[in-house]
């Protein structure tokens, strides 16, 4: 760490009003120094955009005993906004979250909480997305601010990986029933999606994304696999996008 | 692929009155099928996001002639809506763009022209994201549309490797310069992003994210590095952001 008293950047997808911020902020206001932009509504689902076509604002919050501000846009802009405009420096750490529901195996690309954390990742900062597996607006945040301590604790000490950034998934559970907590992969899994489809007030058709969660993957050290078994889970998460693997049949199609 | 004449998706994020969208369907309309569905309205820089808070709607597009809708959601809805409500199953390709402007280096996070390659990717479906290095919206496509021919070519002749997509660049430069195609890896690049902040007719302050793209890349196998030799790019992509090498390196903290 570059200074005695840690520098932590919070933010999330959530928005700044929602009960799992606020247990991160509780989790480890002890830890350092702490700064806060958050959205000023529910960004979920924004994964890593950003704001380019309409200008943002931020408002100054009087929710949290640290210099904190609601932010118009994207967790993704909370970031941007936070290094260059508010701190005028990277962070220590980023922590973004603890979001209402999961952020296991694919949804990591949709994830508001974690693009913020990968984006903290592309900026050098060290950086972890904290999610509890349930979407409850009043969920129980006992297990989750425990796993979050344990966490943050850790990588205060240690050194993460370069390009890395960490997706910690906490289960929904009690804390007599936790197993512990698992390294892992990010499972293969998909959404089945169907679009629920309405007619408004002037009989035009609109429509609301849903769908069925499938898990395709038959291994057995996915976060999917061990979240359902009791286990916290956390994958490093990187990102570069290169397929490496593919890079030689690729080479062979002699385009 | 599934038919004698394929089934070919087309999207971009640019929006549905674009040139490159235009030209992408000039370049490829005569090789199967089209369905057409592209944003309304701009929606660069929109990453992976989804629409989940707000309904959305498709009108009926007689832009092209093949059916055609104009969506008020952003690019990765597009697919969604396009496989589950309006194809109802699986194109055999989906191609997005031609993106105005560069996608190379970790720019793939922030496009919502990857993203919704992406996105076909994870559904199981052969993707590419096109993108000429012009940001000018009336942009010389000339070159764009002969890659982007014997691109599609190859891929619906060839099989696509399992959980990836393809993300093309093209660069920005006269027919007679141009040295071919280079399958390579994503360059590691960042933003220094600026705020350029101003005040409003109330005197209330907002910002514009602006900034600058800084290649930290020293390797020479970079799509950054051969477009700037007069090449064309193509970097297989994946959706799996598992850091594998940092497994073993996290396992070891005792968590």
């Amino acid at each position: 760490m570059s200074e005695l008293r840690p520098l932590i950047f919070i933010t999330n997808d959530d928005g700044i009003s929602s009960k799992g911020i606020r247990s991160l902020y509780e989790a480890v206001k002890g830890f350092g120094e702490i700064v806060l932009i958050a959205p000023d509504s529910a960004q979920s689902g924004m994964g890593h955009a950003i704001t380019i076509n309409h200008p943002l604002r931020l408002e100054y919050s009087y929710l949290f005993d640290c210099e904190s501000f609601a932010c118009t846009g994207t967790p993704v802009d909370c970031v941007k906004l936070g290094v260059y405009e508010v701190m005028h420096k990277k962070p220590d750490l980023i922590l973004s979250g603890i979001n209402h529901g999961a952020n296991v195996a694919t949804n990591v690309l949709y994830s508001g909480t974690m693009s913020a954390a990968v984006e903290g990742a592309m900026e050098g900062i060290p950086s972890i997305g904290f999610s509890l597996c349930s979407f409850d607006s009043d969920a129980d945040f006992e297990l989750a601010i425990e796993v979050t301590r344990s966490v943050v604790k850790k990588v205060l000490l240690e050194k993460m990986p370069i390009g890395v950034c960490l997706n910690v998934n906490i289960p929904d559970i009690h804390k007599s029933d936790f197993k512990g907590i698992k390294i892992c992969k990010q499972a293969n899994a998909y959404w089945d999606d169907r679009f629920d489809k309405r007619k408004d007030q002037f009989d035009r058709t609109y429509y609301w994304l849903t769908g069925d969660f499938v898990d395709q993957d038959q291994s057995s050290d996915t976060d999917v696999y061990w979240i359902d078994k009791g286990y916290a889970t956390i994958v490093p998460t990187q990102y570069d996008l290169t397929a490496y693997a593919a890079l030689e049949e690729l080479e062979n199609w002699n385009l």
